[in-house]
């Protein structure tokens, strides 16, 4: 039934997803040339939209991906879109939120009086997929050291949110070899850790949190959760550079992202993390989170295992 | 005019190009996981067909995009497109073919049923822009050092050839508030010349060609080229680290790619290279180029040349 | 008329400007052997004169430049020249006082009876030239990342302040072809933002101050001078790695230098930081230290801006 | 007597060498922006005049000295500057000519109407010191590796010839209180060996010579004469990577500089290189530059050889 | 006299020293696939036992050395090799004892039925050389840069404490020909202060302390517990890179290592640091350590000085 | 029956391998301070014992091990030794003889008297293990990325051959997990291929050899003489740095080490090299080797294949 479609909006209009199409020729195909954004709901309401907006307008900016739209009225369309689809979930389910954005087509025939229709913007939900990562939740996920490292600041900087993750897509292509249930754990030049192909890391030794800086990392709005709950149960957190002797030799591990906010690690190269069991630390910031949005982050994924888990590259 | 718009090849069809767009939850905007060539003709025929059809897979492979085609149903499909619309341009003029690769439509909601429909392929045709760089035949171009570094090996080999470009796009954008005529000159780490934004750099000195080597560089077909006419003229060629010092000093100076075979640079950061003029030795492989293909490169472009040329950034 | 003429101190003479010459055989010029400060005044008192004259004398320990003065002597010969020169200038103008320091005439002939005549030392005052930088003081200036990375630590330490600036000054220059008013943002060789040609560099950022450390930039006086001065107003400091996208994304961003104290920075590589204006938290700055030498450092600028503004490389 | 002292070339000008002094305010002290070159004559005649002028004015390029000199003015200044002072030397003496070429005054003041006098130039012979190496032609001289770096080509390219050495004074003094004979080896931030602080490193290892490239040394004139000597006798030559491994392991080594040519290099960080006597190659080669320009280069210096050798760090 | 001789414990059996060996096919020695600690006795009770076996334990973790013993059998195993000997030394001499752990017998034929006799474990107690450091309490020690640099954590972690020392042992030949009473003090591959072969390393500046962080260097037990005891004086502790600079600039110096706690370091690279004396935070520390164990440290080690005092490289 | 166990070489005595102890006071097992080399023997006769012999005085000399023997000595004793135990094996067996190098006893009292008895001196010998490479001849063995870094020249070089493999047996204990029968490729810490635990890497590329230099592996023997052996043939071999771009991409590639000589790869992290069979250019020079030598190297290890291949880290 068409009714029951999600509804996206790609430049200026709001079409079906199975129209969510954009032209070859969009900068954003043809040259990566496109910033994003993902955000989540918690009970329907999106979790700290404006920074997001805030990190995508800074991400444009630092791209030269020009932007006609203020914060606010990125917020208005995402609500906008948001609702438009609420209906078509349940109650105890969730939206993850993505912006994309780009400078729209190209001068693809170097016209010297072409004229740009103007910036590419796509904003469309996706339902979380709690089941793929439920089982992590309680038993931990496998972190796996990537062949390959993360990009420089001096080459791309990690603090810009883009979709240019061909090098993500081989580390995880390789990372499935070596794991299909594994997760990569990239290390930067150095051999200092980075971050996941989407998410940041932390770890907890001695009681305290250590995460990466954004110099190698993401500087990213779940880590940044994470920080401020932890500053407020009184957890000490340093972010600074983390090797993996210290990941292997660390009490928890965890990685943070948006659509599942935090996920416990409780394997490194085969190797068990701490006791292998999901971290005190963790969980109490887990609950922690929970009780900030009023959603019980881990009974809600929990609610949708499945019989056998997946793996996504999502 | 319907019959007047160019065909292309999408996923099995031949459409218009007015229709070709692609799903953004394809692989290929989605996560910026595709692969890519660009071949020209010369007289209307493709040139090196098949070595661009191999590196093709090489890249594939390395990016771990899965390949249902072989090299021989890639190059028929090729010449099928091309075929297509060779009558829309005129017998003077002459096309670039892209082909773009990617592992198709991605499991976005994590389905463990999910069936893959396959990888995505494009393949199109641009009449090649020879306006856009008719005046650099003749005066030589400005090559401007990039503000960012080329992405090392260590995290994407520059020998797979993708579309994950936001860097060279910031850095065009970069570049052309410095001089937007110019063309970025992209050094690597370590501070040595890497290559243009599509296309590698050689300088002439004391009589010998000298370019980097693929360690820091696309492993360039137009590159191959140049160091084949130059062997066989019994011009020394050189596959070493340059400095931009190297540059600077240089007699002569040129870009190769593609679209344009062989571009004259003639100024560096506003710095004359050799006399300002395009140089003896660029000429004779430009001659040698010609009559290989037998297409006289230079005056094809001529005959182009817009009254104010203008500055493209495909 | 002769008496109008600054007088200066070298080698144990006071002499007239004009006649300030050293030997082409002296280390400091045959050799770049020269450990050198830049201290100024503020109402005709030199300002942390002792700090500068202990740090010229860690950089002659760390270069190796032998040194056969006190503190207390240095300090002394400097308010001797100074007061000398005070009479030459008005009451709001003030001078920058520079110190040399070099071991002296080198055994040129390799002479095994040579003596040396022991080191030179020159100390000598210009008058501060406000007008240089007053439209900074205004509208800001424009900083221009270089295309040359700043020398690390492991080949010279940033920390030795000396006159070997062949390499600023090729910045200098590449950076004027860029915009003749910019001035250099140095790089270190990871990427990071080290310093300007002459100064620390430090940006503004959710009412935060962010600086490199010293691993990569001069552990300048005016820098601790800011440092001190936020502390007091309770303003939180962070000395640490910080990128360029830092400096894009920043709110505010100044150059800290002996000559002007603070300078503001509105614009980076022509993207305007924050919103292109001078920023409250600078003006909070430079108003304290204003205070605290009894001189209105801007208006003082101010009062000499000229009509149109010149570029100086000094 | 007045007619015994020498004369030399400053701006325009010649003068007693005794006179030779340049404005502390001249870009060369101040800022230590100043290209250089060092030429030998071999019986009283200039070597390679041609190509150390030309190396002159591609570093002036590099290093944007201006240069108002053509290659054949130049020459013809440095002949003169020669003749006025041959009738100084003995027969059996040589001179070494220095080139110095600056920007000239710089506009201290920040003056909008300042007018540059124009460049500075200074051209100046010296007798060479054949006593402070003649003990090394016999014995070999003792080399030990550096304590800092070698500046890397991202922060000054080491092709160009400039007088900023002072972390060359630094080297020979650290080393100096290693053993006060020994001559630094100066490794680069990879750790491979890069040049000494005047000279380019030699070792012969299987009946072949190699050296580093230019990445990380200067492009010596007198390293390329001896490249030139060794293809003529048949001796292969690799510019290539080497490692302390490779010097301690070598069968010879040494150095190569324009005043002494070449001097053989017996020890390494106190351990024997070979046999610990001078080599059969590096003698070989010694004896064909000697013929080449008619001057038995290691006789000329023995005949000067001091009772008790000094140490010059000129 | 038997019963003089110390024993140790070697895989299950207590034996005398003279019998101390091992199969040449042990992991060890074949492979040096071994990790170690090093704890000493105060009045003859270990110091931190317990927190060195824990750190024995994270090495073992982090190199793949299986460990078959819990932290109390090994501290108990340690009190009992402990006790057999403490009757073989003075009542104010002291006891380094050091563990040594391996995977044990190597399957060196490949045999596929190899089964393994199971890990080798070493602990063996060595009276402390107080003669070797008396001298160096009272003078302070001279450190000289190493010329290589230290291994980085890409390769080997610096936190596994092993016996793979090659490295360190040709710095100590290599410093030892430079000044054969001085220790290396080593760097790493950016040109920061690391550590000593076996020490780590703090300088004391402006009333501060300031020590490498563990990324290149041992998170050392004594570093440990000088922070520690600098912390209850009030004494600020920053863990952050140093250059030599700071070294050679600092008002202190001093290595810290389990044998000698603490040992001053008053010149470096033959240049004094501070006045040249042990200086008074480098006292106040050594005492807070004397008098929190129990022992006077510096009194003890001077009441064994030699008339001559000897090197060691043990 | 005690006339069956093999006797080695140990300080002086010939003595039986379960005798072969050696002091945990010695410097190989306690600081690893150990040259070491492997030769092997065809038809039981040495295979260019005399390089292996001098490559050990090289290791020797650039590790410090100071030496007592001439190559003719150890030349003689290694044939004593293998005389020795030549009957205990079968004809068409062979044997790998190891030497071991260290300086002997270490002074671990710091006794001012003390005299060190020497250096220490293994010669062993092990019969060849053909059964745990059969396998790989056939299929090819798998190589995959180690997850650490190998060790750079500017802090051990890889020209020196010692026993210090910490490193490798973690790289090999991590590729194990990965798969089991995998060999771990090591890269340098720029990404490039530098060799696996033991032995160097080869590829076949458009007909010809590619290898990585000594700057990042061993100068291996057995690398060597495939060089020579490729050059009979009239392939071209280049020694360059290469990307793991470019084993993917290879038609073929190959291990050389003294024990298998070549072993074909025809897995790279799970992906297949070429067609996945062994490659007809490692074949060619497989059978050069074997016809050098007289022995058909490839069928001695596939008369002793086991029922079911198992792993060795020896």
């Amino acid at each position: 039934m068409m009714s029951e479609e999600r509804q996206l909006y790609l430049n200026g209009e709001i079409i079906p997803e199975s129209k969510a199409k954009i032209s070859i020729f969009d900068y954003w195909p043809l040259l990566g040339h496109c910033v994003t954004e993902a955000t989540r709901t918690f009970a329907h309401k999106p979790f700290k939209l404006r920074e997001h907006i805030e990190r995508l307008l800074r991400s444009a900016k630092a791209a030269y991906v020009p932007c006609i739209h203020t914060v606010e009225e990125l917020m208005e369309l995402t609500e906008q879109v948001l609702t438009l689809n609420l209906h078509l979930i349940e109650d105890d389910d969730d939206y993850r939120i993505d912006h994309n954005f780009s400078p729209g087509l190209a001068n693809r025939h170097a016209d010297p009086d072409f004229r740009s229709p103007g910036p590419s913007l796509v904003i469309y939900v996706t339902p979380l997929q709690f089941h793929a990562w439920a089982k992590d939740y309680v038993d931990g996920c496998h972190i796996v050291t990537a062949f390959k490292r993360e990009i420089p600041a001096d080459c791309i900087d990690p603090k810009i949110k883009h979709r240019d993750r061909i090098h993500y897509r081989i580390m995880e292509n390789e990372v499935a070899q070596v794991d299909v249930q594994a997760k990569p754990l990239i290390l930067d030049l150095h051999g200092n850790v980075a971050q996941n192909t989407g998410a940041n890391v932390f770890i907890v030794s001695g009681g305290s949190l250590h995460t990466p800086t954004s110099r190698n990392s993401l500087a990213g709005i779940s880590k940044e959760t994470v920080i401020e709950l932890a500053k407020n149960i009184g957890i000490p957190v340093f972010e600074r550079d983390i090797q993996p002797y210290d990941v292997m030799n660390a009490d928890e591990a965890f990685l943070t992202s948006t659509p599942y906010c935090m996920l416990p690690a409780t394997k490194f190269n085969f190797t068990t993390i701490g006791d292998g069991k999901v971290g005190r630390i963790t969980k109490q910031l887990l609950d922690a989170w929970s009780e900030m949005v009023g959603v019980d982050i881990v009974q809600q994924a929990l609610s949708r295992r499945l019989p056998e888990d997946i793996q996504t590259h999502l």
